[in-house]
Parts: structure tokens; C-alpha cells; sequence
């Protein structure tokens, strides 16, 4: 029976491949032969999927933030509000061993971004995603009547999305001195001071 | 005349020639021949003053942290308490041009972190001077009978904290998304919602 390849779907293995190597290895260590190997495909047939480095860079970066919306949308929303919105928030986090390695590996796509601007674009899609979900935050505080009045959204969002990232840089450089329980409840406490 | 090489002194002029190396070509670039050549000194002799790379890393990383504290030293401390403690906070921020280097830098070393844990202590004991400039911030509010009631002197310094660095981040890695003035803005904002 001939096998029946789907270009965009053997693209997204070799992707996924590419992770697991990178998060075993690092960055460095992920070499063409071994996410080849790891995906089961030939070298040689490797370029078929991605031309360059760059392009590899950039599917991978997209499809972390894939799984981030994925588990956006999965969330039950069934709590009160500001219990609705830590949710949200925790899954911007490396709150478990999986978020970990893949925070990792989107930080060291970021400081690779140094060397290629070419990843430039999708990080900063990526980033304003990211600023849009905290903006999210404080839209629906606005909207249910729970905003502290006087507080500016746009400056509110812009430091949530800060906070968020800051926690989520501490907590994979040193998981040990940030719990998940912590961040919890610095994020409670966030919330809560920009509610009436 | 024989030269008089104080070896304290020559470590340092080495790790400033790395970073001058890693700033213009990236980690992976700055060999120790290049480092050598940009230090004046032959490659051979490099071994002298730093046995293995981690080694070089940790210096350079002290370094940094250094030439933050003597900034933090140099400031005035002339104006208001606010004004004061945010000058001092901005002092943590890539707010001009070296210092987005310095961050840069300082951002590869996190990221060669995962790879090298012996750079864990250095950066673990560093990140922990951020933190305690946080709670310095709040200890002053609250010294100074400006802090607003009920605040938790811990939970807010650990939230400034991240603040900090997630805004150092977005600044580093997005540069025209996030201009100094509004770093200044939000810090401010962010001051006067700990103040009564």
C-alpha cells in the first residue's frame, strides 16, 4: 500500500521531533541527522520539509503557541470570574514538568533570536497574543463591573502581561525557589488588587 | 621594564574582552582564541586565568551584576521617595543601549543555564539581588508610612519583582514595542497603586 503523506502533517511530526530533541538535548545538540532520526525520516529528505534552520525555528515557535491556545480553549470556565481568569492565566505558566521544557525551549528560541532575525516576526505575533490574553483579563474585569475605577486597561494589561512573564522566566530558571502554589497566589493577589 | 600583571586584574580585563566578543558575535562565536585576541593576550596563556568555559561565564556574569550595583551606588537619591525609587528600579531595565547589550548578554548566559548547571548558583544568588532591590522598594514605602494598608510587604515585592523582569524581557526582545518612556510610565503607575 503506498504511504499516503500529508506535506503539512509530515511537516508538524518533523516539528515535534525537533522538540523532544531539543528538550533532551538542547538547541545545539539538535542537528539535522538526529531530528531526522527522531522523526524517522532520512537526512536527506529532511530539506524537503524545511529549507532552512530558520524555517524550522519558526514552525516549532508556532506550534508551542498552538498548544498554548489549545489549552486556552479547553478550559472548563465554569468557576467565578476572577477563579475563571487565574485559569487563564496559569496556562500562560510553566505550572508542570511539560510547560517547563517547553518554556525552556521557547526561551532558547528567543535567545537564538538574537542570531536570527528572521524569528523576529512570529515572537512578536506571539508576544502580542500574549499581551492580548492579559488584556482579555482585564476587559472582562471592565465588563462584569469588578474594575477598580480609576485604573487605566492598556497600563493594567501591559503589566499583567509583564507580571506574567517575569513569573514564568523565575519559575523555569529556578523552579525550586518560585512554587506553582506561589504563583497561584501572587496571582490571586494580583487579581484581586485591581478589583473594587 | 617588567610588566606587573596583578591576576585579579587580568581575569577581569579577560571577561570584559568576552563580553565585548559575546556582545558583537554572539556566545557561540566568542572561541578563546577570539577572546584572547580581542584581551591582547595569546590563546595559550587564556587557560591561566579561567580553567574551564563555566568558569569565564561565571565571571562575566559577576561582572554584570557589578556594574549594576555601582549604578545603583552612583544615584542621588535627591528627589522624592518616589521618584528616587523609581529612578532606582529603572536602574534594573535595559533603558539605553549598553544596557540592552548587557541584557542581551546577561539573557544568553540564562539560556546556557540549562546546559551548564553550574551557572545555576551565580545566576540563583544574582536573581536574588533583584528581588531584594523589590523588597528595598517596599520596605521604603512602608519605612516612609507611604505603603497602602493590608499589603503584604513579601507578596507585592516578589510581584514587583517579576514586573521587573518581564518588562526587561518584553524591552530586550521587542525594543520598539516598548520604549523607555512608557517603561517610566509603568513604573510609575505601578508605585503609586502600592502608595496610600
Amino acid at each position: 500500500m503506498p504511504k499516503i503523506v500529508n506535506h503539512e502533517e509530515q511537516r508538524r511530526l518533523v516539528a515535534e521531533a525537533a522538540l523532544r530533541v531539543i528538550q533532551h538535548s538542547g538547541l545545539e545538540e539538535a542537528t539535522v541527522r538526529k531530528v531526522a532520526k527522531e522523526a524517522g525520516l532520512s537526512a536527506g529528505s529532511m530539506r524537503h520539509y524545511f529549507s532552512t534552520q530558520a524555517e524550522l525555528y519558526i514552525f516549532c515557535m508556532n506550534l508551542i503557541a498552538e498548544r498554548v491556545e489549545e489549552r486556552l480553549k479547553a478550559l472548563p470556565y465554569e468557576g467565578s470570574l476572577l477563579s475563571d481568569l487565574k485559569e487563564l492565566l496559569l496556562q500562560l505558566l510553566p505550572i508542570d514538568e511539560e510547560r517547563i521544557l517547553e518554556m525552556e525551549v521557547w526561551f532558547v528560541f528567543q535567545s537564538k533570536m538574537l542570531a536570527y532575525p528572521e524569528l523576529k516576526t512570529v515572537s512578536s505575533a506571539i508576544q502580542n497574543g500574549l499581551y492580548k490574553a492579559s488584556l482579555f483579563v482585564l476587559e472582562e474585569l471592565e465588563k462584569n463591573k469588578r474594575l477598580r475605577p480609576g485604573l487605566n486597561i492598556e497600563v493594567e494589561a501591559e503589566k499583567l502581561y509583564a507580571l506574567i512573564d517575569g513569573l514564568a522566566i523565575h519559575r523555569m530558571l529556578h523552579p525550586t525557589q518560585l512554587s506553582v502554589e506561589r504563583m497561584d497566589e501572587l496571582l490571586e493577589s494580583h487579581l484581586l488588587s485591581l478589583c473594587s
